[in-house]
């Protein structure tokens, strides 16, 4: 077992990282002064898979376990589940020492942790991640969100939770696709922040993809210790959060061009690196840069055999980017480790590269 | 014209509180950098008074000016209202540097300000409150708020604005009712944390009620530094701001069992004190405070005609509230200016204070 404190100021709080979180659970959730009931957020696949051992853990606290269950997947994140949840737990008389718990994925614990940060302007909240992608990502900054049919997390706050429970014993019952999708951030933090994680994957990426648990408690903390720096410096995402979007400025074009239903994000952001390291490469920034990324993408099996959109249509979407002023703006490489973030980039070095990665015009 | 400084923990800003503020606020408004829009949140009566000069000072800012009404009073404040205007944001192409400015009320405030901290995670925000209750209280704070039909202000957020703007033209604007209303917070400001705005008061209320400017503005500035010191020590409401409820618990609970048809906010507030400064003598705290509270109110022209409800009606509703725990929790005064916060009083000490009032059983 692992613990990392994302020293957010005012706020810290500590991520645990193990095999048999869940079933311990009553020794590692945060205490919870005046609590009479946990709240557990979760859907109908995650609950039916994790609940069983966290209600025990609850009620071994002493504590009354109370699941509300959202939709599956992104559609949970909308302001209908929203309002769903606050009426309730309004319902249910929750106070203000009751504490919401995420058991789930990203989108559980954006919407979790949008309505446990306005249910009475804030109450007592968990993250319990159960996908490695909310695990190494989306669990871990305190960022909630739900969508509007305009867009996609253009609502939410800024707010810490109170602790993140990592269990590693979740990761083997994951479906491939979803596994690999976490490998996709995996590998985004290894390239961008963490040399020594880039040289454990290249020296031996067998066990990160056979889900070695042993090994993948190491993997999973050095990745959260790298957003928790970040986090902690810019808990707000004015200025060094931007790095944490390394691949995903085109990820999220394809994704909108997908609307959500075609590749997952994994897929997605491993285009945005292989274009970002073709881009850096293109700018002078990094030699060498794409011929390791994609080495190392496929060593971890990412890639997805999905054609690439046409070029306008994927320009079209990126200028919509609410990042776009003087060029596109995109997080760079100058070589492993060290991000840039620039924001000049002209429409024709965006075609130049996507056509070198075959797209259609 | 005078600046208060609302000095909360690394978001400190001013409150300027002056005649002739919104015809000035091109020089009033805060720096806000990268900023095209202004989207201010107001209601048809309010923007009807003040938005002309609001709206050609917003321009001579080089910004564009984007009213969006939302309905009258406290109606407004539902999540469909802030769906609405999310919505009203997302389609119009609001980034997180345009601003928010709520003109208007308490209600238009709490839930513009719910907007703004939640709408791309929060963008920037002002207040330019237009009641006297607002500028005094509602304004003050960072409080955001929405209703559920569960309950008043069961979610919002803790977010403070940029910038206060308390123009004092606007008072000539209001009723009497609403003034009056704006009067009663004004008292427990007095009665509660400012011994020498009490003596002023005492000393010559006439051109307080008939809303001199020149005085108004030194009462106004000085019960807004009042509520600063306490949000200052207090941001999130879990100690020393409970003071600020005085005679908050009763009106809560008057204005719950009238529906908010009833009494206004100020009458239901002004019985609360009234109720407070009994329950402190009984208690053998403060002697002579009832007799010295009823003559200021009655020189600031507060109170009802309205009877009081049944006292079981009143009990029922108090046990109701949030923060109920050993016995009833109530604001009381060690005398003028020394507020304390009890949570052991018993039925039988509110039913004998309540008949005294005049309550029928």
């Amino acid at each position: 077992m692992v613990r990392v404190t994302v020293p957010v100021p005012g706020r810290a709080y500590e991520v645990t990282i193990g095999p048999g979180i869940l079933r311990s659970a009553q020794e590692h959730l945060p205490e919870l002064p005046g609590a009479s009931t946990a709240f557990v957020i979760s859907d109908r696949t995650v609950s039916d898979l994790h609940l069983a051992p966290l209600a025990t853990a609850i009620e071994a606290r002493g504590l009354a376990s109370v699941l509300l269950l959202v939709p599956e997947g992104e559609e949970a994140k909308s302001l209908r589940g929203y309002e769903t949840l606050l009426r309730q737990l309004a319902g249910r008389e929750a106070h203000r020492d009751d504490a919401i718990l995420a058991l789930g994925g990203g989108a559980v614990g954006d919407l979790a942790g949008f309505v446990a940060s306005t249910y009475m302007r804030g109450i007592p909240f968990v993250q319990i991640p159960t996908t490695l992608t909310a695990q190494v990502d989306a669990a871990i900054g305190g960022k909630s969100a739900v969508n509007l049919p305009e867009g996609k997390n253009l609502v939410g706050t800024f707010a810490q939770p109170l602790a993140v429970l990592a269990d590693l014993d979740v990761l083997a019952t994951l479906d491939d696709r979803a596994y690999r999708s976490g490998l996709a951030e995996v590998a985004k933090y290894a390239l961008t922040l963490d040399d020594e994680l880039l040289a454990l994957l290249e020296s031996d990426p067998a066990p990160v993809v056979a889900r070695d648990v042993v090994v993948m408690e190491s993997v999973i903390a050095r990745c959260v210790e790298a957003k928790a720096r970040i986090v902690a410096e810019d808990e707000r995402d004015t200025s060094a959060r931007l790095v944490l979007n390394y691949g995903h400025t085109l990820g999220h074009a394809l994704e909108r061009i997908d609307a959500f239903r075609g590749r997952t994000h994994g897929e997605a952001i491993t285009l945005g690196m292989v274009f970002a390291a073709a881009l850096s490469e293109a700018r002078g920034l990094a030699d060498g840069l794409s011929t390791r990324t994609d080495r190392l993408l496929r060593s971890l099996g990412l890639g997805s055999a999905e054609p690439l959109p046409p070029v306008q249509e994927v320009l079209r979407c990126l200028r919509l980017d609410k990042k776009y002023r003087r060029g596109m703006r995109f997080v760079l490489l100058e070589g492993v480790g060290r991000p840039i973030v620039v924001d000049d980039v002209s429409d024709d070095e965006v075609s130049s590269v996507l056509r070198e990665m075959g797209a259609p015009a």
